[in-house]
């Protein structure tokens, strides 16, 4: 016989390197998440249980197999050092943008994307940044630590600049957050709306999406490390989703699944379906 | 003193056989259930989980009291050898249509449909079907295998004909699946909407309904072997039964309940829940 | 060092209680629950699952911290006796109405709201009662038993008189409790609608405001002792209970929370909320 | 078709009470668990995964289709109210005693034994009880109530007298009821030994048999409300019980298993395996 | 950047096909699981949590990276067609003992073994089989089908004629199996004495092992699909497993893990473990 | 009246600190956890279901109210920032101990141990370790960091020097873990045996106690983050313990708990088990 040894990757996305377009990858890191731990779990999971959705969606009549991703597995983060994790993941996204490709990462904690928006703004300094989440993540700081899950969406702004984020359903913060983003951030509180005037502003600017799962009501994504009552629905998310197609996307993440809360396996199976949408969209 | 063996059947459904109008029987069958098998333990568990649950209805004004129905249990189905398992199926539904009274099978997985739709279709010729699910079920195989959980509307088709086979609430299905339905299947993709316009259609002609439970969304029934995010509400799927009321339906089916998904029994809840409105509408 | 025991709270409740407005106490009773007992681990787990959310509402623009709770941990009931529970709530309840404070507790299932209303109705004769429930509880007695969860409005009725209760959302019953409340309480069924009519209705009376967590839908609230599909959203009772905030609240409690049926903790998570709203609107 | 109702009893146990020697029912009473309420749920579950254990014992090599067993189901014992609960199982287990059968009840939680004491005493006034627990229950009240599963052997204590009450694996009680148990009640802690000599002095004494399956260590029985380390395992009691054969059994019951303290579902299995071999002994 | 696809092997056996003396294997069948099936899920499972083991064994003093072995994945077996799936099995098997391998198979359910027993017998006439189970899988047919998981010893039996197969551990099946074993097949009950004798007697002669996982105590390893209480302990299966080291073991499985039974994932975590020590054993 | 805020602590430990012999405090800090994270929850867990076991032991025959305890509760440890964490730590094990008083640490992972022995040393420069474990915690360094919990014990071997720790229960570890050992740390691996020469090695000198729950066997203790099958029974290491009793324990802690894996909670009884009979051991 003639074996090749185990290849495991996300449903229909067993493209070679070369000739993909978009790359996944894992950042199995969750070092710095304050209530319920886990989402390292998370691109492993996903991965897995993939195979119990389609490849083909109804939503945009197009299929995975119509388009070329590479899947790369999960980075090999160290524990308990969260600089050293995200510069590892500054430096696999790095060269993932040289190669012209368009990196899609799986979280992990929402920490991550500050691994790859440091990559990403030396090639796009005009970056963008739209923001899914419940949570704003714009405190200076987190029980005394800068590096943190819910200070997150602050790096990124001090990079970036003024005016340049746009958030989606925040319903959760301190005050202090929510007078930060006056003026700073554009955010929108609760819900999804306003995200075609939005496109319309973003116009062809490079766009990095970064999706934290707990927008979504916990009814439909229990598994994931806050809960946060009083969230976006799936239908609703895949309808803002599906106008985002529109804008000029340079790079994703998906992160805060965390598997262990959600024995059912529903919140997988939904985030399976999201990156599906999410991989059309893009790709 | 004088005991009667202990009887245990779904509540209120404690008539003899003789005297009822509906007769309730489980179809423990999940053999090829492809990604999470368990729907097998569906019809006992929503037996025990029943006396949960009151037997009137506030939403029909209408008690399981006032009408009679038959518990008889579970079929004793071979695991492994799926023609046998719906044979069985087939000998038991087509004694209880002799008997002039209406099977309510609670399935097991979706193929157990099969077994009983050819019992039908001898008394009914003209038999419909009126199929909720998020999985339209219409391929000719799975796996090299043509008796599937994932091929029985096809199967069904096959006995049918054109044009009997009225599909609600699809949202998953390879892209064969949804050409094929083009022109031979009435297809409603996502939603329930036009249920009004099918009742018109369908008239007084004998009708077999079944009711994939995945056609809810995973948040209010999680409790099933592939969850499907999008689905529709329990409010939504009631309020389109409640119209259902007018049709002729001489047959009907529950299925893909799967227990061991479902850790706070919610599914299983919901599950006896919707029987008792769906004995109450055709009782 | 000079250290303290440890003090465990709700979230920002930390108060003395001399100072406090508003007094939460747990009562960790669930004997007389007939399907799923656990509601009386509900007070402790919300505890400690309440330093998962943030004290700043963002729906209110208000914090805890603005306010002045205080915790006084659970009552130490006894098990198997209910009408010695029942007075040790009464008792403990009359105390903080007596010093001019507001009792929030924590139950518990349903029937300790009796407790606490045979307290209130000294202080306040023309006492009304609003309550949110899937559940009429208007039983006269329920397998012989007077006192029960599913008696407690009865009970609460014979001590108000007509037309003092206000029920919402309520979607189960036996046919007597529907035929009973007509005339003599006002129920609005399976939704939270006509809240602003009723709100005129009251004006400045004293309102005990009862609150079985029930009344959500089971997506979002699974993790109760009876889950009845077809329920209230999140958003939908928050808005609800933000109106509330005009009522002259003298009382009230939340119940019905079991923490075993929800291994995801969404439902702890929505309580905790929950929690901090009402917190809000009353204090 | 000729269809009887659905009968649903332990495997093998499907005689009719008339020719049976034992007779099996529930008694789905945890009104005063202090801890993890839940054994409620045990005798239907212990029912329904009977099914997955064979009527054959290899350490007897005998069958349970060779002796006849009647299974009457559960009572229906109100909730909240403790003396009519053990009023009902009094006057049940009278009923069968009367009818010269032995009497096997699942509980449910302890207490529940006391209600069969009560009625065997008065047909065999020199009753002893073999007792096996993790737990000695035999304080005097609890928490200020005297019926209480902590209470239960005190109770039957007054009942049966000094020197007849037999205890084996007792590991966890307060000082009080260690000191009690000197000179009043034979206590063996921690293990089984000198069961033989047990034995002897019981000769053909009438003996009633209450098994605490918290006896076991909670590594093979998980599913109980307090379980309590260090306990014996399967093999060691089993290995007493087929001993305790030659007594002169004259009632026995098996209690606090409560099933939703273990998913895996280990401890209902065993506990079919340990009715089954204790039916045979007695049988 | 050059980058692999993700490869996904248990831990330490990445080697390349060519230059492997063990090819693992894994086959996720359990159609014929007749109470709970979801050994499917097992051998994914194992690859997966395999990461949490280290490769090192002190036991043995040697390390996975001291020998050579492949990970081919999973078969993709067909649903509901059990002939089918035992011919995929044999045939696979049959291309790793042409290229002159050892093939260790995952289950899956225990009827596995058959297809890779009839692979072996062609290579190896005179093949005997070490059978480790709580179960005879003597039966003759279940529920009338002759391909089960409770009669694969059987088919094995008559493939190998008497005297071939030696069983440890045993502790169920119905009284007919036990008298079938009588003269027939070296039966050990309950415990795992006597293996030393089997060594000699079996000296260099060709063995298969089949490890059906439930010959384990339920405590240590409670993931399975029938646990069967008073089982032996790692400690004893894992001593007589190295002393097995000096036969000519030319094939090995391992089956009956059943992940969606174990929450806590001491059963994989031991199935790691086990497989860690057999491949060191046999490599 | 005049209320108290909710006191919170392990039972029977409601000592004031100035008049306690012992000081309880939780670390819940799991930062460098390489598998599966969630000890954090063990301090807070392990108070709450600290009330289903009893004060009194009769083992000992001995108190908990016999002794005086303080519970400190929680640290509030940043996440994300290790050495942060360690020095806080550090910090307020200091303090215990300059009051005279013996610090009885709940963990966390077992990294936590680093922070207690870096204060322990400064009083206490001929310091010992007897350390119960699973896993050596030798490695010089875990994916290229040296703060991990499979380090722990080689950092604390850099500060005490040769000869100064005493390993139990080892069964795991790489390789160099083992090799290094040798002739430096004293490694009992796989079981307990010896340890009564240890005492009389140890005399009176001062030891520092601590117990990684792991080293019992996952049957009895699966709620911890990295099972290893084959360990240590709770009957031998509670045996091993009481022995203990006897040498001069100057600090202890009890770590790698982890609830999340455990739905049962028979991991956190035993946990609270062993700590009662520890604290009556030291106190």
């Amino acid at each position: 016989m003639k074996l090749e040894r185990n290849i495991h990757t996300f449903i229909g996305c067993d493209s070679f390197y070369e000739e993909s377009r978009i790359v996944i990858f894992g950042a199995p890191f969750d070092g710095t998440a304050s209530y319920r731990p886990g989402s390292r779990f998370a691109p492993a999971e996903i991965r897995k249980e993939s195979f119990g959705i389609e490849t083909y969606s109804p939503y945009q009549d197009k299929d995975l197999l119509d388009i070329s991703v590479f899947d790369g597995g999960d980075l090999e983060l160290p524990f308990g050092n969260t600089p050293r994790a995200l510069e590892d993941i500054e430096k696999y996204s790095e060269g993932i943008i040289q190669d012209g490709k368009i990196p899609c990462m799986i979280g992990g904690e929402h920490l991550v994307t500050l691994g790859a928006v440091r990559a990403m703004i030396r090639k796009w300094p005009g970056l963008n940044i739209l923001h899914f989440d419940a949570h704003a993540d714009l405190r200076d700081e987190y029980l005394g630590e800068p590096l943190s899950h819910a200070t997150v969406m602050r790096r990124c702004f001090e990079i970036l600049g003024e005016g340049k984020i746009y958030q989606f359903g925040i319903r959760s913060g301190d005050r202090e957050e929510f007078l930060f983003a006056e003026g700073r951030v554009r955010q929108r509180k609760f819900d999804l709306d306003g995200i075609g005037k939005v496109m319309e502003e973003l116009g062809d600017k490079p766009v990095y999406l970064t999706l934290d799962l707990d927008v979504l009501d916990p009814s439909q994504f229990p598994g994931t490390g806050t809960p946060e009552a009083g969230g976006v629905s799936f239908k609703e998310l895949l309808s803002a989703l599906l106008q985002v197609k529109r804008l000029n996307i340079v790079g994703l993440d998906m992160n805060e699944r965390s598997p262990a809360y959600d024995q059912s396996g529903i919140s997988t199976a939904l985030a399976c379906k999201l990156l599906r949408e999410l991989l059309l969209i893009v790709g």
